[in-house]
């Protein structure tokens, strides 16, 4: 499966009066990752795929998160973000942060891949992943089109 | 167990360029709904709690969500918030977020009573929950101190 | 010129590890004070006006704010928000936040009525102000259409 | 005078149903870069420097943006940040964002060199900067201490 790895930085402004992160922040932390996941599958940028597959985004149906050490304003952080599993219209993706080596935070997300519903486009339908971009994610021979 | 509930809108800038919620918003209601859990619980502001408490906050140790319907900006929501469960140092909470009236996301927490670190303020370090904040979230008779 | 008051309140999260608010959530509570003098002026919701009036947003060009006093988690704040001026295609807005009464911060606002850019969706083009949208936010009589 | 430039991205939840950036993320972004100014003159991180100076922050004053283009998500952008001026207990800082080249947003702020106020920990005092400071910011000899 897919796996990515960046790195970033908690900055003050993600700290709360307690002097740690705000816990909140992580999760677009795990946005960004899954974003780049994507795109690093695709070989596209997220303003790219959008219009390459003509679909309005992957939101998340569910997600969790276990908090095993703070972190703090300064620190260096690095994320490791996986595919898990890739159902027919939905695909499950893992984080892993760490901060010095050392596991402080895991994140699950299932997200779904969305079109505008063609009969109101203020909701969205959920739609079968494209065949290659299952390939992609699962790193299995993308079929041919 | 104590339940409260507030109700509040999705703003603009709360949502993302699919024109719904960016999902992390919805934690950062969530973290103001079990504030104003324990200000109802304990008849304070959490400025005066942790000073009356002298401990650090109430971070998180796990969290979840299901995502059943998304909300988008100029939606007025209702979240109901519940304590499902007192331990020792830690407590649980349930969310119930609904928009005219259907159940759109829940959300599930475990938190910790946290003091500074005596060897390290830098650090944390959890801590039983007082016997009288336990009696006042599970709504049994408080102690005599 | 027209003028409407909301109150809110400071929260946990929006403060940093000084324990005041980030001085960017400010810009966050004004943002949602201009689509609610908007939304009184129009009498419709921001997703309704934006549709009723077929145009993309209000998007700033220019904002300037003074922190007088800093806030901190628990203050309850009201925040004064009035049409200055309205040209052609832009208009502008003042805030003052003030916490027990006091004035804590001043925001200045000028914002642009952009519809997309015909063409090229990507991007937006600044268009003058409907003629009812300028008499309803300076209170002047409403034109006949 | 100081000058330090970084790059970032534009991300998806950093934009808005228009599908341009909120502005109120810009402030986030400038905030980051004036912090890693002020790392940069002194040689040490945020979270050292405030405890080797032993102060609280330097919370802004006033700010000031001009946003001439829109950002958007997937936007590579470069921030480039300089103290423009250095006074007694204050000191202002000016931002100018570009993308491709271009720029996109320039940012003033004036900042105040803050520690706790004696008579209460609740309150804040702004206190001259240190000599050394001001000439790490201003790019003059270092006094000797």
């Amino acid at each position: 499966m897919l796996t990515t790895t960046r790195t970033t930085r908690v900055e003050w402004g993600d700290c709360d009066p307690a002097g740690i992160i705000f816990y909140v922040r992580y999760f677009e932390i795990f946005d960004v990752s899954t974003t780049m996941l994507l795109e690093r599958a695709l070989g596209m940028t997220k303003f790219e795929y959008l219009k390459a597959y003509d679909f309005l985004g992957h939101p998340l149906v569910e997600t969790r998160a276990r908090f095993l050490r703070p972190t703090r304003f300064g620190d260096e952080i690095a994320i490791e973000t996986a595919v898990v599993s890739c159902g027919r219209s939905s695909f499950k993706v893992e984080h892993r942060l760490r901060r010095a080596g050392v596991l402080a935070v895991e994140g699950y997300e299932t997200r779904v891949w969305v079109i505008r519903h063609p009969d109101d486009p203020a909701r969205m339908k959920s739609q079968p992943l494209p065949a290659d971009v299952v390939a992609r994610l699962t790193q299995t021979p993308v079929p041919p089109s």
